[in-house]
């Protein structure tokens, strides 16, 4: 029967919310001053330069393209006009694993032109951790983590999905403080296609 | 105090966390014809097409690169390589509104092409809509309700994270009928940076 | 014998070495008003927002790398930070027919807000000429011209070379006018992979 | 006067003519089996994976799209759904340098998988060409050469305009081989926007 069996999408729909949901849940209660020393150093940076790989890439621009509808000065790493990052400015990052070779490498030219790190990732002891001013550790399977135990979902999914939800709370909570109105934000929004 | 508030980040994960559970509950029950439809409409294509505009069609590059992955000969259109799109392709594409400029004109071309369309949308009385041979209608707000009624969240936020888990849903369900182990889908993640 | 035909790679490079050189010399004896005007729209645009299709948006999106480096205010259209467009800016465009849908439909929304709009092309009389500012035309074949008789090249290849160099040749005259040396410059070339 | 000085459009445009002239003549008169061993490295590949950073990137990405209207299976490294390269395929790169980290990393993965690279390059003795399989060498500057010896334009630029034009000649020289009509590649090219 269809509803008891994960190949239909019903099911498949039901076990992403439940593991989605207690992710975020976990998230929620990490300690205040983690979240708010990850919050503030978006807030705070000059410019904000994200980058991921893959699909933590691409949930990062889904982020980067709302900061840019609240007024930041956002560049996405790879896109034809992201220019240096120098000083004042934050490189907000994404990987399960925390090592990356390409993110890790771009943490260490960030910290060495005195650039700020932000990470979310798995792994509280990995090297892009270590690189980073604030980090957000996400209670998720990392990628290459294929046993199932963390999640039923392939490789980094679960984590992936968590970093476009994260990311969608800062800017809300971003949104919020800056006391802004929906009406205010919405012509910043491209209107060439 | 922090957890009173919404303009700090603990709070704001637990809305989307709210606001996403519902939806994905309210997905997850839809009609089971409904949903076996849009995921034979994958299944069944020769080549999968990918087409949003803004945050939805990165969402749907994060849904594109896991069907990738699971062997589907799958593109994004706009990227470099992307083809021509003829008779058995699929069209999958997603847009709150239903009424995205861009989209619906390349839903029209798809049809007149004699390619499938499926549609991802709130809005099921819509132009895209009504152009596809499947559609999920999403009970969330779309991009130009501003009202907050439907989601506190900023425009279309709600939208485009359900596109990206139900795309997710997407794919666990074809990988469970595929009966592939993840160890024989990791070989296709890509292994240049 | 190699040197006889096309199908070998010398003679294919001596043929576009030929044409290359036949359409920049035209193009260098444009009246002096009309290349002034088409470099006058660019220097004094607060913002410029580059598009055009396929291969004449990678050929704008080489350009729009090299302005940055100049420090201009660059966007391209549909990467995940591009504003809104709006009055003060300029939306420099190629289109080799000038009846490219998108094109001319973002020219329309350019003019419609106030926003001045730049175009290359190959026909003069075009919707897209007509609703520029600044033109500039390409003595080259247009994309849809098969004939070969204004160029051996595929379809518009000729004309995408000149927007290349037709470009690059803005941002050397807009270089040279700035007074900067290259080590001035260098700085503001991406430093993340 | 208008016509001494390189501020204005028309004497630049003149100054890249000649310079793209002169380049391309070399390249034309490299030795034959240079460039048929070159051309045979993309005829013979099962799948071409284009890579090259910034400017260079862009000008490989305009090759992949023409060879993906000659019916090539090609895809550029880092767009969504380019999958992971195998023995059979081809790495084409190019780097004036013949040095940047990331492509000669990949260059390395490809090698250590069996795959083959080819390379784009003004250093016949660096790193990228001494792992390529086929190497074209262009004279002309490399982008940290800001002494303006070998060109008076910014950085590579010479170099980026010579990987469009080789790229060009290449797919031109590949079309004649294949004996393809303009009208039989036409419905390849994307006809979603």
């Amino acid at each position: 029967m269809e509803s008891m069996t994960t190949d239909a999408l019903g099911p498949a729909i039901r076990r992403i919310r439940d593991e989605v949901h207690g992710v975020l849940g976990g998230l929620s209660e990490a300690p205040a001053e983690e979240l708010e020393s990850f919050l503030g150093a978006v807030a705070d940076a000059d410019r904000v330069f994200v980058h991921g790989a893959g699909r933590s890439g691409l949930a990062l621009r889904m982020v980067a393209m709302r900061l840019m509808h609240l007024g930041l000065d956002v560049h996405v790493v790879g896109e034809t006009t992201a220019p240096a990052i120098r000083p004042g400015d934050l490189l907000l990052t994404a990987s399960g694993s925390g090592t990356t070779g390409g993110i890790v490498r771009a943490a260490q030219t960030a910290v060495s032109v005195g650039a700020r790190v932000a990470a979310i990732t798995t792994a509280a002891a990995s090297p892009l951790a270590g690189l980073a001013h604030a980090v957000i550790v996400v209670p998720a399977a990392e990628k290459l983590d294929r046993s199932g135990a963390a999640s039923a979902q392939y490789a980094g999914s679960l984590f992936e999905q968590s970093v476009v939800l994260l990311g969608d709370a800062l800017f809300h909570a971003l949104w919020q403080r800056s006391g802004a109105t929906a009406d205010e934000i919405w012509p910043r929004h491209a209107n060439l296609e």
